[in-house]
C-alpha cells in the first residue's frame, strides 16, 4: 500500500492579513481539551511588533511606593499559578447582526481557551505598593502603529478594584510553553471574564494612575453605542453558547447524531444550557462533559434521532448563576461588540 | 534584535473533515499566479481513497475497439500537453442564497486554478476507437462510500462529443508536479469550462457506453432543479465575478485605494468587467492584468478615492463573449448551484 498523509486538519480561518486576524476553526476542534496555539484565534491592531533585547522585561511605574523593572529570567522565578481561561474578542460573531455593522466578520471562532502560566498582578503590586489616588491600571503593549493620524501603542487600563482581583495575571506560558510570538511573548496580561481586548499582549509596562485613562482602545473602540444614543464601556463576556456540530445548513443521514457546542460567561458560571426544536416553545437539558467553573467554557452534548425528510430547527441557549440569559436578539451597537442572541441551526435529514 | 518568524498567512477555510471540504483564502491569494496546491480548495464526496498498487494505472473500456490498461510509468511517457484552467465547484458562492439551500455553505474560495499536465483524452481515444454507438464517457473515481444505501464510486460522465474535444485531458501533474493524493493522483480529468464535478479524481478506469449514464451524481447531485419544477443537468462554468480587496463590511482609511478582484466562464471568454458605485445605475470598465482567455480567470483592477465619512456600495458584473452576463439575482434553485449574481460589498471610510 502505497502511503499518503491524507489526514484532514482544521485551520485557521482568515479574515485579514495586514495585520493579522484569523478565527479558530470552531466547529472542528474539541474545547474539552485545550485550543493548541496554532489554532488559537488571532486578533491584531497592528503588525507584530520587533522584539529589541529591551522587550525582555516588564516595568512597573507611575503612582507606585517603589517602580521597579523586572527582567524575564527573574520574572520566570516569582511565584507563578497556572489557570485555564477562555479568551473572547469582544467581535466574535459579529458577522451574525441582521443589521450589519463594519469591521472584522467574525463568526463563531473568535473564541480560544487554554492554560495560561504566571503571576497574579496583585502580587506585583505588593512589590511595588500602591499610590493612595490611584485609580486606573494602564496595560502597555509593544505593537504600535497609526491610530487617528498619530503613532499609538495598543494601550488598555483595568479600574483599580478589578486588577488587583486574583485572577487578573501577567502570563507568560500558554499550556505549558512560553507564549508564542503571535500571541504575546514574552508577557501578556490575562483578565479572566472581559473580553479579550482587556487581555494585552507584548506588555512592556503597566502604570497606575490617579486619573482615568482614555486612549483610543479605551475610549473610542470598545464601547458600547446604543440605538438611543447611550453608551458603555466593553467589559465582562455576556453568557453565550456556539453549536458547534451539525453545522447550519448541514444534510444529515437519519439515525442518532449527537449535538454538541459550548457555553460560556464572563459572569460566574454556567448554571443551564437548554437546547429546543420547536423555535423556543419547549426547551429540554444537554449533558455536560465538564463541570461548570470560572472562566473557562462548558462542553454539552444532546443526542437526537433524527427522521428522513425532516428539517430541523435546533436552538441552544445558556444561562449563568447571575442569572443572566441569552436573549433570542442580539442588542444591537453600533460596533458589533458582545453578540451573544442564542444561536439557532437549521439541518435537514435524508 | 530577537527573530520570530511573524508572517501572516492565509489558510483553508474548514467547511467539513470527513470528508474532507476546504475553500481555497481566495480574498487573500492572486490568482494572477497559480494557486499553490496546499491552497487549492479541496471538495470531496467521500474519504480520501487508499492507493494499492493497481491504482498505478489507467483502464480504458466499454465500447471501444481496443480496451487497454496502461502503467503509470508509460502514461508519463505519452504526448503531453500543459494548460492553465480554474475549476470552480458547482456550489461555489451557496452561501449567498438569500433564500437558504442546504450542503456545504461554500463563500467565495470553491474555485482555484494553475496548470495542469497531461494527456487530452482525445489521443487516447484514438489507440482504443470508438465503438459507433457510443453515447457517452464514464469516469470513474477509485473514492468510494455509502450513498443511496449502496457502496458507490464517485462516477461522472461526459456525452462522447464533449470528451472529445482537444481541452478535455487526462491529468497527471499540477503546477509542475504530480497531482498529490488529495487532488487525484495519479490521474484525474480535467473538463475546462465545466464545474469541477466533471474533473473527477483519483480516475481508475475510462467506460464507454451506448446509453445514458445514470449514476447518482450524474441525475441526483449536480442536477438544477428550479422552482417552476423543471430541471437540467449542471454543466458549465456560469460567468462569474469576484471582489477579492476590499472586504465586504471593511472599515478603510481615505484615499486611494485599488479596488481587485477576478473573472471567470465556462463559455468563450470574459469580454467585459464592469464596476458601479450606484448600485447600478452606471458602470465604468475596470483594468485588466492579464489578457481574457478561455478557461482561466481574469484578475482585474480598479483605483478608486475614497473620503472620508462615507460609505460606498461597490458591485461588479462580468459578460463573456457568448453575450452572457452575470445577474442581478441568482437563479435560485433547490440544491444551490450555479450562482453567479453581480457581488457587491459595502465598505465604510473613517
Amino acid at each position: 500500500m502505497y502511503f499518503h498523509d491524507n489526514k484532514a486538519r482544521p485551520r485557521l480561518i482568515t479574515r485579514s492579513l495586514d495585520p493579522e486576524n484569523q478565527e479558530s476553526p470552531m466547529h472542528f476542534i474539541p474545547f474539552l481539551l485545550t485550543i493548541p496555539n496554532t489554532l488559537f484565534f488571532r486578533r491584531n491592531h497592528f503588525p507584530y511588533p520587533i522584539l529589541t533585547p529591551d522587550a525582555f522585561s516588564l516595568k512597573i511605574s507611575g503612582s507606585v511606593n517603589n517602580p521597579f523593572t523586572i527582567p524575564y529570567t527573574d520574572f520566570l522565578k516569582l511565584p507563578a499559578k497556572s489557570q485555564k481561561v477562555l479568551i473572547e474578542c469582544s467581535g466574535n460573531k459579529r458577522a451574525f447582526f441582521k443589521e450589519k455593522v463594519f469591521g472584522e466578520q467574525w463568526e463563531n471562532g473568535a473564541l480560544s481557551e487554554g492554560v495560561w502560566k504566571g503571576v497574579p498582578l496583585k502580587h506585583l503590586l505588593k512589590y511595588t505598593g500602591i499610590g493612595s489616588g490611584v485609580k486606573e491600571v494602564v496595560f502597555r503593549g509593544r505593537d504600535h502603529g497609526i491610530k487617528n493620524n498619530e503613532n499609538r501603542n495598543f494601550e488598555r487600563s483595568l479600574p483599580i478594584n478589578k486588577a488587583v482581583q486574583t485572577d487578573v495575571m501577567i502570563a507568560y506560558e500558554y499550556n505549558g510553553k512560553p507564549l508564542s510570538h503571535k500571541h504575546g511573548f514574552p508577557f501578556r496580561v490575562i483578565v479572566p471574564g472581559w473580553y479579550g481586548m482587556a487581555s494585552v499582549k507584548w506588555l512592556t509596562e503597566i502604570i497606575l494612575i490617579e486619573n482615568n485613562f482614555s486612549g483610543p482602545f479605551q475610549t473610542e473602540d470598545y464601547v458600547y453605542h446604543y440605538k438611543d444614543g447611550t453608551s458603555e464601556p466593553v467589559t465582562e463576556n455576556h453568557v453565550n453558547s456556539t453549536i458547534q456540530q451539525p453545522l447550519d445548513k448541514q444534510i444529515l443521514k437519519s439515525g442518532t447524531h449527537w449535538i454538541k457546542g459550548i457555553a460560556w460567561t464572563g459572569s460566574g458560571r454556567i448554571s443551564k444550557v437548554e437546547i429546543s426544536f420547536d423555535n423556543g416553545q419547549t426547551w429540554d437539558s444537554v449533558k455536560y462533559e465538564n463541570a461548570p467553573a470560572k472562566h473557562h467554557t462548558v462542553s454539552w452534548t444532546y443526542p437526537k434521532e433524527f427522521e428522513t425528510g425532516q428539517e430541523y430547527h435546533i436552538t441552544i441557549r445558556a444561562t449563568d448563576s447571575e442569572g443572566n440569559i441569552q436573549p433570542a436578539e442580539p442588542v444591537w451597537n453600533r460596533k458589533g461588540y458582545g453578540y451573544n442572541a442564542s444561536m439557532q441551526i437549521t439541518i435537514k435529514v435524508e
